[in-house]
């Protein structure tokens, strides 16, 4: 077993990992990191608990510490679930006291040595942690994920990226309030409503993407030559975003073809059979009104994506459209973290 | 006074109608169709009322009738809120008895020498109306507006067609319930969900939208040159479609301008000075997070499409990007029929 | 094992029944019926799944028939689904063929001869069954459950009336839109809204609660002899039906020696470690704003009551007051019968 | 004209005022207080501005300034909007600086020299004011309005108190999340949820009522002499609470008596024809499914409470049932301070 801890455990990420973790049987949680008001306090009792699952048994009676490594002893890895301001300064210094940060904050994310890894998208980009290291010379190092949206797209892109050729991809999202933490978004803000904005969103997909898919050519990512352009929208959904996404070819496709590669598509997890892995990645719906999130949010226990309505466009013979749902907080964050730890875990420790 | 009636007047639609007409300075309300069942009821009996104002007092204790021609009397102008495949029976019939027929049913939509019709867009389409009338022989003849989510995609993309090149457009919308009528939508499938699929949503978006736009050339209609490509969504949403609009132009463009473009749209409406016209089409909102649904449905009466984030693209240096929100029950439907009706009384009457 | 079969077993409450039977260790699934539009098909094809788990496999490839005794073979239990028109014809014939039914439906409870029957609470009422055979000259028998809203009141109740003077209980309710089938309340009836009437509930809670109550007495069942009021609204929750209960006493009680009595309460199910039975029949919650449906309707598999805010009236010193949670369509509805039938298998057949 | 001001002005109650006082005959809006943060910005500029209504055209100019009376010149009223805890120290200073206060804050309400008025049921303990004066030493004075699901129980409850012997009344309330603020309820908190309780309600629901029902006896107020049991409840509603109430009266009643009584309620503001007043200060409904948030809460401006199902309990004889609608931030906030004033500025200023 490794020992991990949660920095930022009382939030809505952190305790999504907490849920993952409760039975991991490679992972062992020890540390649980929150504010300074919550230190010293039993989890149970320093967390407003939001999931509709218990507490497990295991993070229950963990003593909260301060988010600070000279807190957290003989932890391996620790998973961060903090805010962006506070992980900028904290990541470095967990990194420099020799532990494997796997981060869902965006603070570090685009850093040049800093790998951004989905384990079936990109595990190669993980390569860089060697020059991270050296870079900065710490002991340990940092490795993140990407935005939520980001992830259930750049997961299905992958696959056409290999076999088609992409232009331009447009994006229009439909996304959970969950994603906004806890009190993100006022109930006055999305009832009989939604918010056609959500800042910085459009900014993470665009980059993100393209580094993902990226390049990694000795210390630099290139990024993807095609185009992303996104427009970001938060609707009345707890858990589960979607996406409309249109695809500009450089040639004809066929539909068929396009299925073929979502559906045969495999990464690096499905193959080391990881823990946190879903057997299939991408799962398509065939029903004419499919994929819903909160019908399929939690396909894979939340790690698969799923993809619906795949067709090419009636006029412009090389665009293709589909909708994609994916868990925002499973997928697109503490799953996402755990992901790149089982995977670190396999291939680097 | 022109005495109007409605068909099929017990619906959501029709019950707009009823609402718009409740106090109109020129149209006056004397007739209400339904099905055989509500015949011969007063209408405060036949129907189950579903907006939150009153029934207006001018339809309250109208006699409903068969949606029948042979059952009303004196009146000039119908305005259908008919079912698709009743309109296509019932129209022509109503037509043929000498009415002039409103109607914001799909049916007859694009047949080539009814007019499709919004009076800002496209008021010289009405022109048909004398080609309808020989083909036919008919005294009355049929005017039809355009599907919800088209209207206000098309009042948007009329200043810019006029001004700019467009090449391509990619709509993805996220609609309110009452499109799909008081019981289209159950609860179970929309609370906490969405549901990315709206039966013939798209074609119409995409084929009607370069009707209207579209050059009547004589005797035929010749589409609009660009392409449009729509996705659209379902979301727990009341009233007011929002659409995320990309717009792929052959040229570069200045944001301005095109805010330019937006605001100073009139269509003739606005110079005849239409009752229901208001007074600005489109409406610009600079805050980040606008337009809203709930916020802006029923802006200028619900008869303004309210647009904002007008953005360029972060990379592609020619697509300009936008959201716009319209009231699909008013100016989506019964506002769009009265319009026609007020015009076809100004020009054609 | 024992061969169940499902009646009804495409709508909500048949789709609970085949998610709670998927993997039980008693009862094997082997018969679905249905209308007979959906007979001959394979139960995946015949079905709109509507939950968010897969359908299944026991399920999946079943031959769905006509809901009809000569086309059940081999079973020896039938759960019943059905509207409680069709329930009142067709009970009857499957327990004239032999068969156990244990139903969901309305139709049967208030037969004087046909256990209306929650298995923590009034077990011993099932002696019925030998009356019922005689009676009506059946192999099998009939036994019901009650109604959603009846169940969680009741079960709560249980323990107070063994212990305390139980004189008027007041009840208002705040119920999932699930409890009226998938289709039973559209969104625009419900978003922004709720609906302050539910045909009949009142009456069930009122009537069916005391009649669970009661002595059975040689061949009759004497209500139990206080009173119930009841108020029945729906609201906008997807499942979990919540109470606001308000309960007169005789004499002054202690709020201690209430939770006291939840606390420690077990029925029959428990003493006999049945299946589906939940460890705790009523779970207390401590938090000033529990129970809450989201957050408690699935405590225990869906099958505990959670109860909560447990305190004496400001002013009046015999009157409890407590909110209490429960499943609508598991504890309420499938679990119901499916517990019923555990019992009956185990102490009748 | 009379000057007004409003202390706390960019709040949700603060917006309703100023929507209501946007076009009063009588009442000219001069001046907005806010934190120190918004004064010395324009109204326009220093709110977000959260109604469906645009910003009426009176507040838009005016210079937001402290909530301290020395910024505060030629203003004879205020309304306050305050938060309890600063409207507990603020509102005795503008009262002592000779401005009358018309709150709608709890904290000042339960002074025994603090009238505690709604229009219709108790003017006269505005004749409190003398004694307010007199003990304080002010040169103005405060007078409050209760609790927004208090004035709505209350209006309802004056014409039975008035004609019928009420023992107890039970109260169970479905809020809305308005009522909370802006920012009070999270989306993740009521969406497929609701919540069973609100910090303060239930006390001020069984205090305020009775408050306002009792008799001022020289000084002092009496409260009448039944008892209100109230649980409170949040759930997913903009605006508009719901309450069902349950009245055990010491005598059998005539349903249609109390309807008479609800249907003839006039109060003194119908008598001096008050702006603000409801023709009807209390509206029946018939249908089997009304009174609805969204369809009732603006009926008469959002000034009536609107009531329906009222109905004798099945068994308990002397048990009253009925359900009731009310605006919670217009009547039951901004509202109800506007009525205040206008009915002090007729007999009192």
């Amino acid at each position: 077993m490794v020992n991990v801890g949660i920095l930022g455990a009382t939030g809505m990420v952190g305790q999504r990992f907490i849920e993952l973790l409760g039975d991991h049987p490679d992972l062992e949680l020890t540390t649980l990191t929150a504010s300074k008001r919550s230190a010293g306090k039993k989890y149970e009792d320093a967390v407003t608990w939001y999931l509709d699952c218990k507490i497990p048994e295991i993070a229950r009676n963990i003593t909260v510490v301060d988010t600070d490594p000279n807190e957290v002893k003989d932890v391996d890895i620790v998973f961060s679930a903090l805010p962006a301001d506070i992980a900028r300064i904290v990541e470095p210094q967990f990194a420099e006291a020799g532990m494997v940060v796997a981060s869902n904050a965006a603070a570090m994310r685009m850093e040049p040595d800093v790998p951004l890894v989905i384990p079936e998208v990109n595990p190669e980009h993980l390569e860089l942690v060697e020059l991270q290291r050296k870079n900065r010379g710490w002991d340990g190092f940092i490795v993140t994920n990407p935005n939520c949206s980001t992830i259930a797209l750049a997961m299905t892109l992958k696959p056409l990226y290999d076999q088609f050729k992409l232009e331009k991809v447009y994006v229009s999202t439909m996304q959970a309030v969950s994603g906004a933490g806890y009190n993100g978004v006022p109930s006055m803000a999305i009832v009989d409503n939604l918010v056609p904005f959500i800042g910085g969103e459009e900014e993470k997909m665009e980059n993100e993407t393209l580094h993902l898919l990226g390049d990694l050519d000795g210390n630099t990512v290139t990024p993807a030559s095609f185009g992303v352009s996104a427009s970001c929208h938060r609707v009345a959904v707890l858990d589960g975003h979607t996406e409309a996404v249109f695809i500009e070819m450089s040639e004809e496709f066929n539909v068929d073809e396009v299925k073929k590669s979502f559906h045969e598509f495999q990464g690096l997890p499905q193959k080391l059979d990881l823990y946190s892995a879903p057997a299939a990645p991408i799962i398509i719906r065939e029903e004419e009104n499919r994929p819903q999130p909160r019908m399929d949010r939690n396909a894979e226990h939340g790690m698969a994506v799923t993809v619906g309505r795949i067709r090419k466009d009636n006029v412009f013979n090389k665009t293709l459209k589909y909708i994609l749902v994916g868990h925002n907080t499973i997928r697109g964050a503490a799953g996402a973290s755990i992901l790149n730890a089982e995977l670190i875990n396999e291939i680097i420790l």
